[in-house]
């Protein structure tokens, strides 16, 4: 059994920086991609126009087969001039991560209202926000990992109503709360969702380091919100992968000193895999809505850039394991699921 | 500044088998407790009188300066019988684990009707009935490690109405629910809390698997519950610590293949440790309540064995590092809150 997809397009995913971005770029592709959305979180972030076109260029010398959409990591030092001119650049988004939420977060933002200037100029020119839709844990008001992602919701509306016009993406929603919100908002706010959290729930990162990502899995009922909505094949939710590779020591609990690091790297396989999850739950039917369509329309990509990707059912009584590591030098990463058999390949 | 306990009993501890026993028993005492509740949940789980004999002669072995209370695995194979056996033999009480939700739980129960006969025994004969109150995570009812507590709460309130002259105890609890369930019940109905209950929440778990135990430590407000039971001064609710040592490679999650075992390990550390947390939300004035008084007064542990333990505050400016490993050939385990300091130690 085969099916097709055209030009599939992850629009959520980390490329890093050094041998570790050598390592991943080109797994965008050999994981069925020809389209990658890039996240700006580097050290330091990427933070204005000639930073992302210089990041730009480092990812095309890697592999220059891969169109990356780029982004803007929202800090004070972006300003409505700086909008115009990553617009003219071909830049598509600004991503705002509420300080201290996840990898690299730690210039994140703490208010909205001080950037309505900024959204204002994206509005004007139709570029895209980018929220890690999660408030900061705070003991003291019984705000922790599980209910970060509904807390935030007030936040989506308030900027959705503040700014009608503007495109707004609430990435890797989790919960049912998320899916709620985002379908009560107009047309122009849309919603990634990640293949691990149409896999995972709280139980699986229970106890188990590499299951662990931000914003964390949540309950079975939040996934059966999550693969409702893509069973749906509803257009305003759709694939980012949020593939997040950390060297393997940031990822394992070896002493109790050392928490790991939140990501969950899917990149190399995530065609096959995304086809495998949604098989699991009947979804298969919306896996080019799910991966290429609904994503392209609502960012408006529709330069049709790659190719039709085509995947192969793996024969029953075959096999098919997913990469134990993947490595370049002394760099590594470890795949989600590694070990595992997948159903699907790449044709 | 001194602080003198009498008599402190931990009314939940596991002590384990082979070199592992002789590594941890003496941390009974070591920790400043001289009568231990000991758990029956061995490979294979102590399931009768003469094995429980067996093993607490193996504990006196290792150390005979401690009163060792033994425990009964609830199983198939015990009888009302039995149940009058044990206690002419001194066996305080029988413990209940829900099947699969916890280290070596196997062979637990799947429905307590069944064991009727046996409460109705243990109610004649004034034992004690110990509850692991989590049901088994089941995704399609949305059952998960954060509301399995809250789900087995019903058994509880049915297990008091069938048996209301049963003495029970709602082990480790961690939820508000919880509190106020065994606060709703009658004077029969008791709980136990451990320190690290009263110092974790979700967030100290997720990505750090030495935090990680069974119940899983829930959220802030819940964590607020348990301590606000404990600076109340409720003489149903005391000390067992749950003190559950595991190797450190089974601690550890060095690659995605192997999840790490639930457990805490606070014997070595544990008065010290319970005054330190005790004293954080303003509550040292009920340290002995908590470590004595309520238990011994629940149990009818009225022997006075062992003696009065004195702590010391440690004076500004010194410290009071916690062993990062304790070690006895081969074998080792890592204390909780391993590295980190105490404010107070045993004089």
């Amino acid at each position: 059994m085969e099916l097709s997809v055209a030009c599939p397009v992850d629009f959520h995913v980390h490329l890093r920086q050094g041998t570790l971005r050598e390592l991943v770029t080109p797994h965008v592709r050999k994981g069925g991609f020809f389209t990658a959305y890039v996240m700006p979180n580097l050290k330091p972030p990427i933070t204005n126009t000639d930073q992302a076109l210089a990041y730009k260029a480092q990812l095309e010398a890697i592999d220059p087969n891969v169109k990356y959409l780029m982004t803007l990591y929202l800090s004070p030092e972006l300003t409505p001039e700086e909008i115009r001119k990553a617009k003219a650049a071909g830049i598509v988004g600004v991503k705002s991560y509420p300080r201290g939420v996840t990898t690299n977060s730690d210039g994140g933002i703490e208010s909205y209202e001080l950037y309505y200037p900024v959204f204002r100029a994206m509005e004007e020119n139709d570029m895209v926000l980018n929220l890690h839709g999660e408030v900061p844990s705070d003991a003291t008001k019984n705000i922790h990992v599980l209910n970060a992602e509904p807390q935030f919701l007030p936040h989506l509306h308030a900027l959705h109503k503040a700014f009608p016009k503007l495109r707004i993406v609430l990435e890797h929603a989790t919960t049912r709360a998320a899916v709620e919100a985002v379908k009560a908002c107009g047309s122009t706010v849309a919603c990634t969702i990640t293949p691990h959290h149409l896999a995972l729930t709280v139980d699986d990162w229970a106890g188990q380091s590499w299951n662990y990502c931000k914003p964390v899995a949540k309950y079975p009922d939040d996934r059966e919100a999550l693969r409702a909505v893509i069973k749906e094949g509803h257009p305003r939710f759709f694939l980012g992968s949020d593939s997040a590779p950390h060297p393997p020591h940031t990822k394992s609990t070896s002493t109790p000193a050392c928490g790991c690091a939140a990501g969950i790297y899917t990149s190399p396989i995530l065609l096959p895999l995304v086809a495998h999850i949604l098989e699991s739950f009947g979804a298969l039917d919306k896996l080019e809505g799910y991966v290429s369509t609904f994503g392209r329309q609502f960012y408006k990509e529709e330069s049709n850039f790659g190719t039709k990707v085509t995947l192969k059912r793996i024969p029953e009584g075959q096999s098919n394991m997913i990469e134990e590591k993947f490595m370049l030098g002394e760099e590594s990463v470890v795949p989600f699921w590694a070990g595992k058999p997948l159903n699907w390949c790449i044709a």
